[in-house]
């Protein structure tokens, strides 16, 4: 089942909503139902911006950082140092979500959620940061209930600021060394899924890392458990910019804002996201399928088809800007294109 | 198998140009392969245009219109009509095609290959008609052997021309009620499919009209056979704009122009370019698999995989204007991103 069918099927004024929508798109000169999931993402973005006539306004594109206790004890096959440095990279241009996001439109920002560095001051560059990285939770939980507290509020008070920009539609991208284990850990707190069944190369562990990273997350749930709570989940294994991630999400699903879900880490957030609120993800767009193992459990677990699926496994929110043209397509076909009647075309017999 | 991975394997220069193109794209900020069919991609545009510093420029959609004499005798829900309506509609910018190309900075350009109407002269069209229609190949071959020879040479020749107009890049679509027909007999006369398993809905049939239109299809085997040879098939079966779209295929990979194939019908005219040219296809993206009855076992029979899978089957060169931006993201990544030296980026230990 595809997100776009199951968006708040029980409001009456979104019931008219929806097939006012649909009366529109089947109007176009088309065959009817001929552009597939281009017209459910049609219908879907009208709803979110309860109109029949959506827009999409000073897209955005935000990749929440932070860094995590548990990298230095070989939980990613990179070094810690590589958050800061990609963080710049992120910011000077060369990485390949700068890349992706200026050929799609989108505005590059980064939070801080939580890098282990003072990193300088940059205007696309938004300072949230919590703490200086996590603490590895094979030791003890990743963060304390306040400071869980803070990132999900400033991540919901970010998506609220960009709201107030102007911004209707934003891509989440995340960086954070080590922050695929955390994804894992939690997946596997809020589904039911083993936790070997959502452990995956990350950064692109061999088959000896892939093993010592699964056994390290043993560990860790041996030390904190599997809470079913998802702030008593974030506590234990993080990271910051996941809990503010989850914030983000559910900040601009309050403000009707169209979310551009990334991949598995992302999604990890969008899972908590979830449990706090259960209608929460009633604005996301799920961009596309990861290569990382775990991602096709988290998409089942809320009943989800990403709109892609091109073997992506690299994070930064490279899959919600591969995924933004195509929204941006499902709102124009529903504004731009003519109906048989204005174009004077005959319809099917 | 990835159409990406087949390119002219044989040729030492080309076997040394794909090595440096894989290394400059494994130097890049993101670990080794996570950025998946993209990375395939911008080697196949590197090789396609035998550099490591791939571009494009001038990208073009073209979509090539003809009539079908069989499309009276209800082969298609629509009538026939509605192709020039729809020609219009492509020039005035009210179609979907019309609509995507705008918002993905592709020139639209219509071709008249063989409209059944005297269509008025306007700068996005380009007269090639051969006649106004082919004849009903429920009666007599769709059209003659100098008439198919005509349409190849056109196709070629056309995309000779926006080559030396500076497009290193064409999207290739149709209009032609009736087409998704022809395209059926070709498929089963290109590849070892049974007509039953690539007949399909078009522009919507329901179960009676497709039941009818199969019916029709097994009458126009029983008359004109099963050839095997491309020009002979085209020549019984048609259309005009099938076989346009096989020159242009030709033509295109001669001046090597990265070439953008739609569906179903996009993609019979590039099973009939291979049987034509055996190596007309390094060139080609396949942009989507097609919701059509068929388009699967064409692709499979070119040992291609499209880049997306959204349940479309509108035509028009939908589906390639859809996957536009993903060739351009490949093209971005090669020449854009910064390598890790560059960044100043650790590496994986």
């Amino acid at each position: 089942v595809a997100r776009e069918h199951i968006v708040t099927e029980s409001i009456p004024e979104e019931l008219d909503l929806r097939e006012a929508l649909q009366r529109a798109i089947d109007s176009k000169t088309k065959p009817l139902g001929s552009l597939g999931r281009l017209e459910a993402l049609a219908v879907q973005a009208g709803i979110v911006q309860r109109t029949t006539r959506p827009s999409i306004v000073a897209p955005r594109l935000a990749v929440f950082a932070g860094d995590h206790g548990a990298a230095d004890a070989g939980v990613s096959p990179y070094p810690k140092e590589v958050t800061r440095q990609m963080v710049r990279n992120f910011l000077t241009g060369g990485a390949a979500i700068s890349v992706l996001c200026k050929r799609a439109g989108l505005d590059l920002v980064v939070v801080d959620a939580g890098v282990d560095d003072d990193l300088e001051p940059h205007p696309r560059l938004v300072d949230a940061k919590i703490a200086r990285g996590t603490r590895s939770y094979l030791e003890a939980p990743a963060m304390d209930h306040e400071e869980c507290e803070r990132a999900l509020e400033r991540g919901a008070a970010l998506a609220g600021r960009w709201a107030d920009e102007g911004c209707n539609c934003i891509g989440l991208g995340e960086m954070g060394i080590g922050n695929t284990a955390s994804a894992s850990l939690l997946t596997h707190c809020l589904t039911d899924a083993p936790l070997e069944s959502v452990t995956g190369r990350g950064g692109g562990h061999d088959d000896r890392g892939l093993a010592r990273k699964y056994e390290l997350l043993v560990q860790a749930v041996s030390r904190g458990g599997r809470p079913r709570d998802p702030r008593r989940a974030l506590v234990e294994y993080g990271g910051f910019e996941i809990a503010m991630l989850a914030g983000a999400i559910l900040g601009a699903a309050r403000r009707r804002m169209i979310i551009l879900v990334d991949g598995f880490i992302v999604t990890a957030a969008a899972l908590a996201a979830r449990a706090i609120e259960p209608t929460a993800l009633e604005t996301c767009v799920f961009s596309h399928l990861s290569d990382e193992r775990g991602h096709r459990i988290q998409c089942e677990a809320l009943g989800v088809a990403p709109l892609l699926d091109l073997g992506l496994r690299l994070g930064e929110g490279s899959g919600a800007a591969l995924a933004f043209p195509l929204v941006q397509a499902a709102v124009d076909i529903l504004c731009d294109m003519a109906s048989f009647e204005s174009a004077g075309v005959s319809t099917a017999t």
